[in-house]
């Protein structure tokens, strides 16, 4: 068995002359130097961009396979944290490509989660009008959903991922390993995103990490590959469908809608981004029973799983003018729908453009009633 | 005469689907309204970003044929200037279309020079990872270049347009007449791109801007007409041939390596960058000529019909060292070149990837020599 997860898994995605490669496999972080002059030639120089929690982990592996293979590597370390996803860190890593002089052909690596993938891709589609970017995902969110599939952004303090752009990586290379140094916390906020492919198009997938729930908890190799490759394969297959979200795309969303407005209500600072989702998701799913659209229980089994993943569960308390703010309805425009991901069931999601302001408040206010009092 | 300048002359961009049309008509500037229901649909909201000098002169007439249309309009209002063609104005933009709430369908206008374009072009790529955008040029240079093709971009302190992307806009408005209102200098900084394009691949037109120099300083309508359709004419062809620069697009880049040098080594503040785009031109013609690769007296001829347009002639004077580095010459990297687009003769240019270092300082030194004594 140990062997057999040796193997590499390679997913194709197929984007015209934007394709790439996701490689999947245990240790693969120290063989990215010879992957890289096969991706793109004659070595030259390349800048790792990476953060002040992950550097020290992996950087030397990666700048010492780099360097190896006759890449002349720079770095630029940013602070760690959704917080930081801002433009002053994008003018940080300007300044360094800058100073390092990466000409046009020269590539960035993101060496790190989320934060880092998003933050270097949108400095990679911009810096020179666009120069070539690897994503090196270290933590489970990254792997199983954001360092695939070219969305790349820094937040605005009134919304998440409201400056970017759609820019495709050249190679995702994914090394499970590296997910053995990484917090308990940020293990649980990524299986809220891996869920996430179970819930809006692969129920059997749902069930299959409701089952192997504790061993994808303990990073067990077996269960963790399977649900890399999962994921990769179902955000592959939808990229390719649906490159810049024209439509199905957006399924990919499912409790984002909920979950960004938490994110920007407290200042990025209090939910790691797979957290937020999971609320956000919870939020959904009581919508989706709410308007008739999913069957009673759905609400249940969702919470149920996220229980088992040890995701948080108490969706925070603002008022529901705050929360269609943070979600950008607008007073001011009559016709502004905000767009939701819901259910039909467990593996079956849908875009739902047209619920009204209401509904979403009296959504937020069921979750602001005193208990109903138990006689006693 | 009169009537005919009124007839409208549209060149189609065709890139696919984005393709879009440059509409250049004078007077056009209050027909905006209508152009934009019938590019776009249903109006809705939309953001006109312009700067603190043209605003006064032409906000209101493009606000109001957008209001009239149905359009719901906000502005974004810019200092005037190369200097803030910078992240921190960039920011100002973002900050105004989220308080807008701009959706992912709504369209901003850039209504102003080469800056404006440039700035609104790399904000509608980014915010909310794209969104329409017309270009209304109000500046010569603005009309016969730089708001056609889509090349956008902010300025780092460091180097001239290196955070940008390529983004098409959805319409290119020209009304030449509110060239009337320009800075004569300005109108000198256009017509230095408008003599690029004969010295790169029109030897007629070039000879054409010569014989009606006076005209085009005086603005004369006829001439002007014509000066824009043949440049927009050329921009149009260059583009469609290679929309990202992987090739010729790049000849329109002749006396732009000097400029932009120029233009940071005085910090984006001593010249229009149509003047250091002139300066520019007159070294790449010496060098072509010291090179062998145009004939003698190809330097005068640029030199003449710059004098004409009354353009800067002196080249500043930095050490060789200080250009070198503004050009992104790096000592630390041996196979480091530079491209410059050099002259065979006036309406042939070409790409030269292999001029060495030595060269261009021995091209800068031979601008500092004193004068040869004057026996008397």
């Amino acid at each position: 068995m140990a062997d057999s997860l040796k193997t590499s898994h390679i997913y194709r995605v197929d984007l015209g002359n934007r394709s790439y490669d996701i490689h999947i496999e245990p240790g693969c972080l120290k063989g990215l130097g010879p992957a890289l002059n096969q991706l793109l030639g004659k070595p030259a120089r390349c800048m790792i961009i990476s953060n002040v929690t992950v550097a020290p982990l992996y950087m030397a592996t990666v700048r010492s396979s780099l360097e190896q293979a006759g890449w002349q590597v720079s770095e630029c370390i940013l602070a760690d944290g959704e917080r930081y996803k801002n433009l002053d860190s994008f003018g940080q890593i300007m300044d360094a490509l800058m100073q390092a002089r990466l000409s046009r052909n020269e590539p960035v690596i993101a060496l790190g989660g989320g934060v880092v993938g998003d933050m270097t891709g949108f400095a990679a589609s911009c810096y020179r009008r666009g120069i070539p970017f690897v994503q090196v995902p270290t933590t489970v969110l990254a792997q199983v959903d954001s360092s695939v599939g070219g969305k790349t952004a820094i937040n605005h303090p009134h919304g998440k991922n409201m400056i970017g752009a759609f820019y495709q990586p050249k190679l995702v290379w994914i090394d499970p390993e590296v997910l053995r140094t990484l917090d308990c916390r940020e293990v649980r906020a990524g299986i809220a995103e891996a869920i996430k492919y179970g819930l809006i198009r692969d129920a059997a997938f749902f069930t299959w990490m409701q089952e192997n729930m504790q061993a994808a908890l303990a990073l067990d190799p077996a269960v963790i590959s399977t649900m890399i490759h999962t994921c990769c394969r179902h955000k592959a297959e939808v990229v390719m469908g649906d490159e810049t979200e024209q439509g199905a795309r957006a399924l990919l969303n499912l409790g984002h809608t909920f979950g960004h407005a938490i994110e920007a209500m407290t200042h990025y600072t209090e939910y790691l981004h797979g957290e937020a989702v999971a609320l956000g998701t919870l939020l959904a799913a009581r919508l989706s029973e709410q308007a008739g659209f999913a069957p009673q229980g759905t609400e249940t089994a969702v919470t149920d799983c996220f229980r088992q993943a040890g995701l948080p569960l108490a969706i925070p308390a603002f008022d529901a003018a705050m929360w269609l703010d943070a979600m950008g309805h607008d007073k001011k425009n009559i016709g502004s729908r905000i767009r939701y991901i819901l259910l039909h069931e467990i593996g079956n999601a849908f875009i739902a453009d047209d619920i009204p302001a209401d509904a979403i408040e009296q959504l937020i206010q069921s979750y602001q009633r005193p208990a109903e009092p138990v006689h006693t």
